[in-house]
């Protein structure tokens, strides 16, 4: 059992804590968040201890491994204090908003030799999994074309926004992720455009955009699209799409049941999807935990590393260089 | 090209009449009904001859093979004649309502040598077809159930029920048919319940029902239900599902288009099926015509043959038994 | 926390156990098994403590209910000692062979007011109860047909079968009881053929059957189809379907993953069904232990209730009276 | 019925000429190839004059309207010299690779008032129409996104490619059509991507590309993407996505049946798809023939006009300036 704390209480912090608690290789020992009501209600509902502060968690001989579920400008500094206390880290993404303090956290943890695994979670769900796994046992040929259908359920709240650092380093980045992970091979042009069409104020006050659309290209020509949108009014909307010299797979949208109905106005019709991430993905978040026990107990790399954190952060470099710049950016101008 | 004249001219015979001369192989030469408006509109569509009398075609030699669509107790007769006049025929289901009829007649062309096809138009529908083919060629492995649905989108007009011999004889009729199809060995044994549900004064009225149950046995044991319903509101439902040793296939509904809607409420919603069976089975009526041309034109055997429109009616007519006398009859019990 | 102890640590028993301990309103407080082994081997890998018999179960004041998943023929006394201990029972079906011994328990347990759920399991799969739900709003108009699909991916061992009590009551009751959850009202009458496909050395030798066909009727003309079948090479086949006056509904299988895959030879191809029980109802599995806890805590009436499964025997009961005699059963024959 | 003339009896021409000689308001009343023996061909399969020149077919007084089908560089002089004899024209897609030309030919049948249609097939397709009727009739709300994915089922033949003006001109173009179609508005901006992964060899020597992405955007900010493939093994693979602020809607592929088949490798697998644009969009080609007659005899409006045909080609050729120069371009850039 990997005796696991938690920082950070938010939405997504009691989502791991709860899921901590109830996977079979991991044991929840605490949890912690600045606003202490938040940590002790988290605490409470999942019978551990709220620690008075990180440090505290960090100081622990009872806890093996953080799960770092805080807001974004503290990631880089918890991933670095962990390791100072060589405590392994599963890490929300994106590591940080901005690329220079990615790369100066990644100096500092170089030579550590402690596990780190960022939280893409889509890598781990079963259908996108199982998309990568036919492609990798050649069912497909030759890869050549990756769509990446990308649409939240709805708009977060303006606060979110303002916080979130723009559309593509906070909703684009799992896309990058799973773009890079798919393609099986680094992306070196990326073009995007990107506008505000669910909420035009969004662009008038936030300078911010709702939708959005990609093309990247990795250096032997294999091509990938990828399409956001802030709102699906019918569903958080997640496709993976792979194309091949022999064939295709698509990993489609998950629904709660397979019930279907059939009336004089529509037929084999089902109810939307599943809305919410944590429901959409709970499997991928469960195997999440599990691959993060793997890395630590029998010292497996992480399928998501903090180099693949950092990497897509380039990519979405790179694509805001495009949406300003309007053209085809290679990946190298972005300075690594 | 086949020339082909078409007797009757109601809403099938339109159909036949449409069908035949839109065929690549065969031609329409001419038409009869015994209401001489109904033939002379048809005859003015489609361009051809409105004959006088049904003799008149009989005696023709512009005419290769006779379609007969008139009403059914006129069937066995004009088979006869048909056949007497040396023409081929093509005739609806079903022969007659009266087993003792269709022995005679089965009789009186036992020997002429001349092409006997029954309108047993689902054995010509590429999904039906694709399935049994599936079957034969032992993708399946041993036939162990077969599931028959059929539903009709909507209850006919009480003129027609009167006159239409009862749901087993007029409807089922089909579907017995399409069950020994694809079971590849004759059913021995027969249950069936069936009650007015949609219509209950149909029960009180005409005695007639309009939802119905069947399960057949073969003497090997093979098992088949078929289900039926005057009153799909959702279209027209027509599956064959045939499960075996090594795997299953089903012969799903066909839609017009592929169509999905995705809303808030609910998600790949598509059209209602194809509502008539005219539009359903196009593909099959034309399919019909093209293998009736090939038992014509090169001797092929009738998929469907006079023999197959005999048996569903003598399942048919254990069926009956079974709801009588509320048990499972040997199809042996029903005097052949 | 409703403290659960489980009785019998085979497969279902294991699993039940799992289930409890990761269920967030429940908790396992012990296990028992008269195969000690067994009862450890679960005890350890769960936490908790192995109890030397079922009495001291029984008797501690730190057990809230018990979770009988032992033989069979132990499921009646175990009911009755539960009660007269005063702890609430959830009992695997069914509840025994042996009508007669049924009724006797309910007689004795009648008085108690003591909750004891059935464990139907399928009455809780998300899809299955949003069918129903999807009928009780009225979605489908008057209720016509019922069809279950109920096919097992692989034949039990030898040993399992000689001990099960027949298909009928040992896999069918699953779908006697789910045609009664479905219909609303009580089947008056039932048909069944039943035969061994698969294995005709199991006719020979058991005198078992592995494949049949069943209808039942209810008072007001409602008419079900249910078909079994010991093996679906494609995985475990669970489908209902509810058709009414103004719809269709249809419960179809579950996959493991939203995975397509196309090639030159298929398209739209998925992995094969989830292959056993425990995994297809996990979901179902889990409801029906939160709705045990609700039965406890809040006094629900059990969705299954010990009456239900009384009731899907009889229904068992009639089928192999109709199986012996060939005919329609009315169920009022079989002795309440 | 409206007397056609076919031009042109290749592999397009000959499938027109029998589309329209089985169409019910369309007489085919001659045909007419530079290489006689393949007009004889055609007109005796249709029982057909086939004609000495094309000058005979637009002095005819039989003739009413003419439909172009043959090799690209000759559809302008055809469509300027039937719109000289008075003739309806009904021309196949590109109306010319060169954009002056189409200009040139613009210009010369401005004012003439003879109806002309280019044949955009996909405009007519049921599903895609159904898609597009969906979102008029506001059931998805504002549109957002357009996902077009449109890939040949295999490469054609080198000969074809050399003459065939790049893949955007010859394959994209009809693409670019349906974004404009679906888009309801102009698109302004244009970016693309394309290179040779199929057949590495098509780029070295022909300077021709296989694969290609592209984003469209419109003045009021509507987003589209197209990929494009020359090779999808799977089949003819043609897919239309619209998403909007209250649904989306999905124009899927049309398999030839509903058959689906499960074994113990795979459930729910299809038949590939139509291989061929000639079955895939048949529906679609018998009411283009459908649209042409009601412009000629009840004055509509092409739904693809030749202003159709010329906008289509200029997104073709901003597209290649953006491949150019791996920049968005304005539509405006190309000197219309």
């Amino acid at each position: 059992m990997l005796r696991i704390a938690v920082l950070g209480c938010g939405r997504i912090g009691q989502m791991h804590a709860a899921n901590v608690a109830r996977h079979p290789r991991a044991e929840l020992v605490a949890v912690f968040d600045v606003h202490r009501p938040s940590a002790e209600r988290v605490a409470q509902a999942q019978g551990v201890k709220a620690a008075e502060s990180a440090a505290e968690i960090f100081a622990s001989d009872k806890v093996d491994a953080v799960l770092i579920a805080t807001a974004t400008p503290t990631h880089a500094d918890y991933i670095e204090r962990a390791v100072a206390a060589g405590k392994a880290v599963l890490c929300e993404k994106p590591i940080d908003l901005d690329l220079a303090r990615v790369n100066a956290c990644a100096a500092k943890v170089a030579d550590a030799n402690i596990p780190i695994q960022i939280g893409f979670n889509r890598r781990y769900d079963p259908g996108h999994s199982a998309a990568r796994a036919a492609m990798l046992a050649g069912e497909i040929g030759d890869l050549h074309q990756v769509i990446i259908t990308s649409r939240d359920p709805a708009l977060p709240p303006r606060a979110y926004l303002e916080a979130a650092g723009g559309l593509f380093r906070d909703m684009t980045i799992h896309d990058f992720d799973l773009a890079r992970f798919m393609l099986g091979e680094e992306p070196t042009e990326v073009f995007a455009i990107a506008n505000a069409l669910i909420d035009p104020d969004l662009g008038a006050e936030l300078k911010e955009v709702d939708s959005a659309m990609f093309v990247l290209r990795t250096a032997s020509g294999k091509q990938c699209h990828i399409n956001n949108s802030r709102t699906a009014v019918y569903g958080y909307d997640q496709r993976v799409e792979l194309m091949g010299s022999k064939g295709m797979v698509i990993s489609d949208n998950r629904k709660q049941h397979e019930l279907r109905r059939f009336t004089s106005k529509t037929v084999e019709a089902s109810e939307p999807y599943q809305f919410f991430f944590l429901e959409r993905y709970f499997d991928a978040f469960m195997a999440e935990i599990d691959g993060f026990v793997d890395c630590v107990e029998k010292g497996a790399v992480p399928l998501a590393s903090f180099e693949d954190g950092r990497r897509a952060l380039i990519l979405a470099e790179a694509a805001y260089i495009s949406l300003r710049e309007r053209r085809l950016v290679q990946v190298s101008e972005v300075s690594i």
